[in-house]
């Protein structure tokens, strides 16, 4: 039985030789004479692999001194809570609303504070970003709050919104490190691990260490406390172990590939694949304004719910799974992530092509 | 490079049938063509894994019909916060004080509410667990907490204490399922898995449906609520699903030895092999009080920091590592968890006989 092509949105595909060579190491890392999961996480192994990680991280972002790296648990969901509570000082946070996981996110910062939206393009079911050019950010706002890209819509911003000097809040999960980003130009980023950095149960945080507060309000748990986890380098109790080893060792073949720079190029050669095909294509069309389209998340449908739910079933007889949109959009999606190899993409494409010829 | 037998505390030693059977799958799961750290959590595949995992840990543990099963994200450290969060009505939560563990777990609920201490081992440095037999609980008291096994003090409860009809919360993270459990004495359990239960970055938590609270305090969470997790089938948000499929493993892995009373003859062997040559020693002494030692965590001093030293040392290079106690107890600890097989305890025995005989 062969590996299948997995567009699936997250968790999501790994790369090939992460898994190899895990699976290599699963009874005897290096010269341990055990499991990376059998290990303490206070043993000098296990530092190095934590050390080794965020060194690694730092590198390929060219990450400023003044942040602090954290790997947490509990997903974004988790950061949703943290987010308002370590970081609303005034009680007041600005938000803008591009679709299910900004809903979710500024559900749960209301119930610390005043949350204003911004901008919104629930109007258009959210196939395109909202104007940031200009936005009305509140003078004593703590933090102006995005996500970036938008796994469900497959929408992403083109240019960040122009904050009036407040801290960008960003969730990144799932276009961390899939192009150069400048991480001074945020105050805080998040992304969860299981769609472009490893196994889901771990998620990386990036803060600038200004914005880690020493004072929380009385009911804010120790755990969540970006300060709990800055103090302790992510050590304050047992981490996520294996999921962080694993995050290491994507980051290690990003970097081995060439770094964010060859990621970009890979990224835009298999969107613009698909894209292009979805541009000429009389059966298939994208979901998303053509400025707004991610280049992890590619949306289209053909109109007709029979027709989509029949491409996906000939699809997988090929071996290219999960291409099912989500139930808010339906249609396809093509989660095509840092892992996702070019050839996956050139299958989907062909694969289209024979369905369309077929069915045109 | 052979395995070494590895007497951590936690992340702990894990099956090597387990590990074995992890890797095989490593890059493709049954006939899915992908690896479970690619498997999206709604996928039927993982539904299948997560289910089994649950009704596995039903069937070992015997588990009524009216205990949810909660695998959650966090580790201990966050259930510390989780229970006064969602078990505290009255604002008043009972506690007893056996070690470094219950200290966390009384400071963080002091947060949330009115905590008391109903009785403590701290004038012994916790070397023993007090007498409850007829503790003072509070009439309006929402839970009596305890740390059934102390992973750094080496103690265990040999009997559950009587809490006058409130519900008993433990911390079973160092001894869940080494032995068979009535589960309906107690009102929530729960474990990080890393040491008898799989690899970091799941807990399990299991609490009976009755507890689980439809309001909560307006602060609280959305991913700190039990409701959250209960009314999702552990699936609100993605879940840590390599560590659940490892925990899957171990608990398939304990059903095909015989299950909960097969481990406990294993582990009393295991145990009793230890606890006799201590008993005969004249150079190793144990350090709890007999009645109250665990099953799981032997610890033991020379009584001179310079021999402890060196018998660690001289046990490493024997293949049996991690045996430093705790810095808070010193000397030795042997951590002898289900997965720990008795030709460990077997070796570790030998080693501390020609120690003995050499440095006696």
């Amino acid at each position: 039985m062969q590996r299948v092509f997995n567009f699936a949105a997250g968790p999501a595909a790994l790369p090939e030789s992460v898994l190899q060579s895990a699976a290599a190491e699963m009874l005897n890392y290096g010269q341990t004479g055990m499991s990376v999961m059998e290990m303490s996480h206070r043993s000098s192994d296990f530092e190095r692999i934590i050390e080794e990680a965020e060194a690694d991280l730092r590198q390929l972002t060219n990450m400023p001194d003044d942040y602090e790296v954290l790997f947490l648990q509990g997903g974004g969901s988790l950061q949703f809570a943290m987010i308002p509570i370590n970081l609303m000082k005034n009680g007041k946070a600005d938000y803008i609303h591009t679709g299910s996981w900004t809903k979710k996110a500024i559900e749960e910062a209301r119930r610390y504070g005043d949350v204003k939206v911004l901008a919104s393009s629930e109007d258009g079911n959210f196939s395109y970003i909202p104007d940031c050019s200009d936005l009305p950010v509140r003078e004593d706002a703590d933090y102006v709050y995005i996500c970036e890209n938008n796994t469900i819509f497959g929408t992403k911003y083109c240019e960040l919104p122009y904050t009036k000097g407040k801290p960008l809040v960003a969730d990144l999960s799932s276009c961390m490190l899939s192009e150069p980003l400048d991480i001074s130009r945020y105050g805080l980023i998040f992304a969860g691990a299981q769609k472009n950095l490893g196994p889901a149960g771990v998620t990386l945080v990036i803060i600038r260490k200004d914005l880690i507060s020493d004072e929380l309000p009385v009911f804010a748990p120790t755990m969540l406390s970006y300060k709990t986890h800055a103090k302790a380098g992510s050590l304050y109790n047992t981490p996520p172990c294996y999921n962080i080893y694993m995050l290491g060792k994507v980051l290690r073949w990003i970097g081995e590939l060439g770094g964010l720079e060859a990621m970009k190029v890979r990224n835009l050669e298999k969107a613009r694949l698909l894209y292009d095909f979805l541009d000429g294509s009389s059966l298939f069309k994208g979901t998303v304004r053509k400025r707004d389209r991610s280049l992890m998340n590619v949306t289209f449908v053909t109109g007709n719910a029979d027709m989509d739910k029949k491409f996906s079933a000939y699809a997988e007889a090929r071996g290219l799974v999960n291409l099912k949109g989500h139930r808010s959009v339906g249609g396809m999606r093509a989660s095509i992530y840092n892992a996702m190899p070019i050839e996956g993409v050139k299958a989907l494409v062909s694969c289209l092509e024979d369905f369309e010829r077929e069915n045109g």
